[in-house]
């Protein structure tokens, strides 16, 4: 066998399906696919560069042997099988927000604190998506001239929540203009996955408010693994975010008023974003070019543009940033991680184990 | 004849035919109705309070007589007959940019700044969509404890641009539904109200770019108005503004950040819009409650939600503005403001006229 025994937790899934796609396209050398899905998807088979393996369930007898696992199963599912696959000698990067903000394990963007990697007790974290999208954009001003505040309002896409809601944003959108959709229009549409319709409609809630917080779960994460990834505390960098769902099937957007510490031209900001890894600058306004979410779909940079100052604040200025939730936002930088590993010799866990 | 002679300019349209049903359901004093429209609607029946019209041209002919007339036609048509229509004796609310910023055109939101239209010359502004509702929902705030700074991102609906735009969301809509549109999907649409597709996508780009300028009209609008309804200059009132397009039928969505002058917790911003006119406080974060777009539709009050501290600075709060754009947002302040001439015995044009 050539190549690394490779584990992904929830095969079948939006972000355990590009996962695949993504480790087939950059190439990562994979010697064996273990695909694990739930009970009803055991034996669905799955194809990686041009070889057929069918998927497993987690069990005693199926995670040993594995050099690295990919999760992308639920938060309960890592808080429970995380810890064995490290036991049985995997490193595992979990995309859930299970361990994410857990002392011991780094939580890594490839292009923003790779070195983190190294700290690695078996476990290492991917973050949020729209924190990811957001600090690989930041991260160069960050280093130039310092970020003391950041004031974010996001438009994310349904693929995040999974397949059932890219089948819901689908399936309300068509009984809605079979309605007739007109702006007044009050035909009521099925609504399982989000608390309130989502097609035609913008919510100003992604995930969920913890008991008695005004804030949702996905801005308490942007807000706090942001600090995380640049090590910054909360005196150091401010963060205020609001998320809000807004119709489209793949991409985030976010509207991000950034606060540095000295003075930054949008000139400045623009070619400073032009040399940094992952970035891309689409900024050109008197031909209408700014990043958009269906033209993000499908790529793994995250496109910045609408670069400008904020007339209400010397040190301020404004960014527009998309990017595919499923593939930089998850996926890919998944797939960054491990392949930071095997290029930093870091594919073993360190005995003994200490994940928790 | 008891009532007034009132004049709708593009009665035809979106914001007019909405003018039209708000002149009704608030049972304005129409004595009779003169509905203008472009050449190819002319003849064109329009029905108001049981009676039956027919739409005419603007012309000299035509635009004698008139008490009141609301403009929902485009800037340049207002630009030249709004002058002629005053000439003539009528009282014009115009509800397009083109007046709005000229010195001696009170720029009027009936639950903020009423005491301007007596002021009038003949004419009075009815504010851009996204200014409206947002100044309605500050208003309470900034009489409270001041405010220094907005930092603001807006989601807006495609009704604000028109007929043509509705039925563009529509058709793209459906041409990407049958097409399967999947997150990857690349299928290509038509689009030709906006410089790209809308469907299922964010354009962080409202009305245009002037040359050179990296805000767009849209931006700079709620700037401009929102301090000149407010009486207040850029140094003592700081505004940011980032405006999108969402695939959204009726009503833009808000999110602001509101710097206040003396703080303001979140109970007392709360118990201040509870009790504000024209605003309705919709925000209960643990039953999902929260102002939504397609709830707002065809509703004349501001929708606001999500109060809450931001935490990265002791005098901010977030807040969630939602309106129907076409009401609050356009029409039904443009009655407010009829309503307002009436109350106060304003429907009259001084001598000399001075609109200019």
């Amino acid at each position: 066998m050539s190549g690394y025994r490779v584990g992904v937790l929830g095969a079948t899934g939006a972000v355990g399906s590009t996962i695949l796609r993504v480790l087939e396209q950059r190439a990562f050398p994979v010697g064996e696919l273990v695909p694990f899905a739930s009970a009803r998807s055991v034996g669905k088979p799955i194809e990686l560069a041009g070889r057929n393996y069918r998927c497993v369930e987690l069990g005693d007898d199926t995670i040993d042997g594995l050099d690295i696992v990919i999760s992308a199963a639920g938060g309960s599912i890592s808080a429970e099988w995380a810890p064995r696959l490290v036991a049985g000698g995997a490193v595992v990067i979990d995309n859930t927000s299970y361990w994410r903000m857990h002392e011991g394990v780094p939580l890594v963007v490839a292009e923003v604190n790779p070195a983190d990697a190294a700290r690695h007790r078996g476990l290492i974290a991917n973050p949020n998506c729209s924190t990811m999208q957001m600090v690989v954009a930041l991260k160069p001003i960050l280093d130039a001239v310092g970020i003391e505040r950041l004031v974010i309002s996001t438009y994310q896409s349904v693929s995040g929540t999974g397949r059932r809601a890219i089948e819901e944003l689908r399936a309300q959108s068509i009984a809605l203009l079979e309605g007739g959709a007109e702006p007044t229009a009050d035909v009521e549409v099925e609504a399982n996955v989000y608390p309130h319709r989502i097609a035609f409609n913008v919510l100003p809630q992604v995930e969920s408010f913890a008991a008695g917080d005004d804030y949702t779960t996905e801005e308490r994460k942007m807000m706090a693994e942001t600090r995380k990834i640049f090590g910054l505390d909360a005196d150091q960098l401010g963060i205020s975010a609001t998320c809000a769902r807004v119709p489209v099937f793949g991409a985030h957007s976010e509207s991000v008023n950034v606060q540095t510490t000295t003075p930054l031209s949008p000139e400045e900001c623009r070619a400073l974003l032009a040399s940094a890894p992952g970035v891309v600058v689409v900024d050109d306004p008197a031909a209408s070019g700014y990043p958009l979410a269906f033209e993000a779909t499908g790529r793994d940079e995250v496109l910045v543009g609408r670069i400008r100052r904020d007339p209400s604040h010397e040190r301020c200025l404004n960014l527009w940033i998309v990017a595919d939730n499923l593939r930089k936002g998850a996926a890919t930088n998944a797939v960054q991680i491990a392949e930071l590993l095997v290029a930093r010799g870091l594919v073993s866990v360190p005995t003994p184990s200490l994940v928790a």
